[in-house]
């Protein structure tokens, strides 16, 4: 992870693009990587598999959003391991496994 | 990383959230938690800090995206990690830093 | 449509909220509500039936995307009824009826 | 708006693509199609302008949009113009206009 991050910073000083990267064009970037991760599926039924080429453009994808992600979380000082950790902790609140076992209701009512 | 792999399958294991997990639905998840983000932004000027409660929001968003980008990737068998140095790899060389440094208008034509 | 056109130009003006309302803003607003639609449809199965309640929330998050849609439009003098017609026939150009029919791979391939 | 529904009904029949087109892969390919005029935005100043080219991208998109958001409401037999209209009602109740008058931060915490 420490050797992404540096990755993805000497990416973007190699090319000059810190300009373009507010948090807010950041954010958006990363909503249309994950689009396109939806588009992958929007027409497959539930449990269809994905080709081999999907598979890959699949990979590439996430790859995409985990970028921007960790990007957007650096201009907030923000780990983003540790962000989804805690993330967990508070879920595990918020929906008692005792009392929303196998509801996906319950799952809805999230956010 | 792998601590946090396994807090997700313990807490998906927990509440029998398997049977709702398929990849197509994580894929939208991935993308309403992504959209999360952006509302936050939404009609922020681009130099416009946020308040500390928005932060504060901002890092439990980037964690429900990374929980589900991981929980997606791993349907695959997709590391995460190695998924966005790849795409890095391919990135360096799709945009030469050469010839695209400080030009956005190179930026919108990726995809 | 017209009639809607003036009541959400009414809108804006008494609220003083032009001033928030740049195309790039508004582009992340529709995404966020369209992403509110997607959240409805996200754990459900694919013929799963939607609740009252969950119809009536659809249909107001409908409302918002088609808001934020003709406000869009409206600053780039954009005729979405006309936009729509016009968008129909490159499809029926770029998707002859009879190569695709019944095929959801030239659809992924769409874009 | 009348005879753009009947336009997308015969273009999805002559392709036989009803199969296709569950409200849930319907509200997918919105959120798709609204990400796509998301990604034309992105890296854009809050009052850049748009290339002759950028607009007939953004006009199809828009075009785009809204032919999965009639198609979606007409499987729930909803009339997307009423939709908006109902809509701006109920948010002229919730954004009293001497309330809110300016202030984006109520607008953050509409939803």
């Amino acid at each position: 992870m420490q050797e992404l991050k540096i990755q993805i910073k000497k990416f973007i000083q190699a090319r000059d693009w810190k300009q373009y990267h507010a948090p807010k064009n950041l954010a958006m970037a990363l909503s249309v990587e994950a689009a396109e991760i939806v588009e992958i599926f929007q027409w497959k039924k539930e449990d269809e598999a994905l080709s081999p080429g999907e598979q890959e453009h699949l990979r590439q994808e996430i790859g995409d959003v985990l970028v921007y992600l960790i990007e957007l979380a650096d201009k907030f000082k923000i780990d983003v391991i540790k962000a989804a950790k805690d993330k967990l902790v508070l879920n595990q609140e918020k929906y008692p496994a005792d009392l929303v076992r196998g509801k996906a209701d319950k799952y809805t009512e999230y956010k």
